[in-house]
């Protein structure tokens, strides 16, 4: 059995039959977007996720939120390689024509859409088996880069540094709240702060787009930081040390998650889509100017080396640390439930 | 109840809120792809198709022969705007690794690529929910256009002749094959030959390039001609006048269906993927003779008229026929199923 998300899209999909050269796919498989050059002067980046009920949402999830969030996760993936947002695709196969969930649904696309100037250009309806009963949304987003630009997952040097915007762990904890799994104690303002990261991640398109002449790799935290690091790390074939004092945490993740277990959630919990990325030291300042000028906070939380790993370390000292983000077809469990 | 596919589409996604102007959309919903135009010298085509078991295709669909169609029903899609295929994007949610399955499917997949040279760009794989253990796979095709230029579905105008490539009804014939309903003593060879045409539609690519600047308008026929040319008489705001005698049949779907059903199956039947298209009398020469050259079918049918339905004659003697290709949500059955 091949056992691992990664391994069947290498093994299957990654083929030289199936996946192979072609003059205007600047890249392929294996970054948050594919590159298409049509013309001279411009370049496409494009992303596609697919969204289950029961996998990646519950039947019941507020069809609004679910609206939002299913656009939002997918610009992410824009955010992630500096591209403007242009357009995007809609896959929808729905057990009935549910018009109070229809009307509710499209609300919320719209108003992500709207937001970003991006635009709905086409997509495909149908309905689903009438015995499974169940909701999928695809989505596929479309943007705009500059000619042969665009943030790689694969430029990482030695002695670059590591950052993440926004704080880390919030979706976990939201996800937590959802499920009924938060601290009997924990406030109503904490509550709700959690559970708005988990159903509308912030949108880091205008920090990507601050970051592509500046950084040298960039990636969105999906599955979480200690899964999706190591993706930068295998593209740049280089190592990176993180200082788990360092991770951005918020109010509210505090007060939800006991302080023995703040930084295993905080790199393992998926959901946040916040943005990691490396940046040669002389750049920083520039980047922190930036940042500031449209308040995006951003954290610094370690350190490009020599290698092909993660060493964790607490207060400078090195530690291990046995957790991984979430891997499709590696736990067959629900996961990040709406 | 919202109860139709396009009236849902019209209603909560073509509207203004969510699917707005957009400086580089060309086209948006309502035509066989959506053209994006992000550089002067270069048009995009977009097509989106989600298939679902149960509704799309059979649990134990042969993966091989499921991987060719899903892809062939998707460049169809360029085939008729007159795009040139590029590249694609796979959504595929599974219930398990099955690692004899994703070999087959992604074989079948790479020939149509290779046939083609449509690269595999990128998309998402997902684990489904285990309690449905069923399949879904989304596939959105991009093709290239020279500026300005694309086979629309609004561009027929009365006194245009229609023409339909290849012949009807062979799809859903070998549908019936293979879901046992077929003539008992009907003979292999047209038994191999019907369930052909419905695993692997041929691919008309090149019968819509050669289309692109000599027709008036395009579609290809996934729902059947009866629902599909309606979108061209929607689109182009005229009528159209049918000959049924006229209308292409093979020799295994005359042997499976009998004489009294022929014109009503050739008609309403899904799933053929021919193109329907419309042309001034003053083309049709040059293309009659360019689709000699390539070898591909296509026989006249019709002439636009004014009016916005259409007329169906019997050796030019008006007709009232009460068919309709395939609605999702209008009939909650189980669709062209492999």
């Amino acid at each position: 059995m091949a056992s691992d998300e990664f391994d069947i899209i290498q093994r299957y999909f990654n083929a030289s039959a199936l996946a192979f050269a072609c003059p205007e796919l600047a890249l392929g498989i294996g970054d948050d977007c594919a590159l298409l050059d049509l013309a001279p002067q411009h370049r496409l980046a494009m992303s596609m996720d697919l969204l289950q009920e029961g996998v990646h949402f519950l039947a019941d999830a507020d069809p609004y939120s679910l609206g939002k969030r299913s656009l939002l996760v997918n610009l992410s993936d824009l955010a992630a390689m500096g591209a403007r947002p242009v357009c995007f695709t809609l896959g929808l196969s729905l057990p009935t024509s549910d018009e109070q969930w229809l009307q509710a649904f499209s609300e919320g696309l719209a108003e992500v859409a709207q937001a970003h100037q991006c635009t709905l250009a086409g997509g495909d309806l149908t309905a689903s088996n009438p015995r499974l009963a169940s909701k999928t949304i695809c989505i596929q987003v479309h943007g705009d880069l500059p000619a042969n630009e665009a943030l790689r997952r694969s430029g990482a040097k030695v002695g670059d540094h590591i950052y993440v915007t926004g704080t880390l762990g919030d979706a976990a904890a939201g996800l937590a709240v959802l499920q009924g799994e938060a601290p009997a104690d924990l406030s109503t303002p904490s509550k709700t702060a959690l559970v708005q990261a988990f159903y509308e991640p912030e949108s880091r398109i205008v920090a990507g787009q601050i970051l592509r002449p500046l950084a040298s790799s960039c990636i969105d935290l999906s599955d979480g930081l200690a899964s999706d690091l190591l993706h930068i790390l295998d593209a740049s074939e280089v190592g990176a040390s993180i200082e788990l004092s360092a991770l951005p945490m918020s109010p509210a993740f505090c007060e939800a998650i006991a302080n023995a277990r703040r930084q295993e959630v905080a790199i393992s919990g998926g959901d946040d889509y916040e943005l990691c990325f490396t940046i040669a030291p002389r750049q920083v300042a520039t980047m922190q100017q930036q940042f500031a000028q449209h308040n995006i906070p951003v954290q610094r939380i370690g350190i490009i080396e020599p290698g092909n790993t993660i060493q964790w370390r607490k207060e400078g000292q090195k530690t291990v640390l046995n957790v991984r983000g979430y891997n499709h077809f590696k736990q067959q469990q629900v996961q990040g439930v709406l």
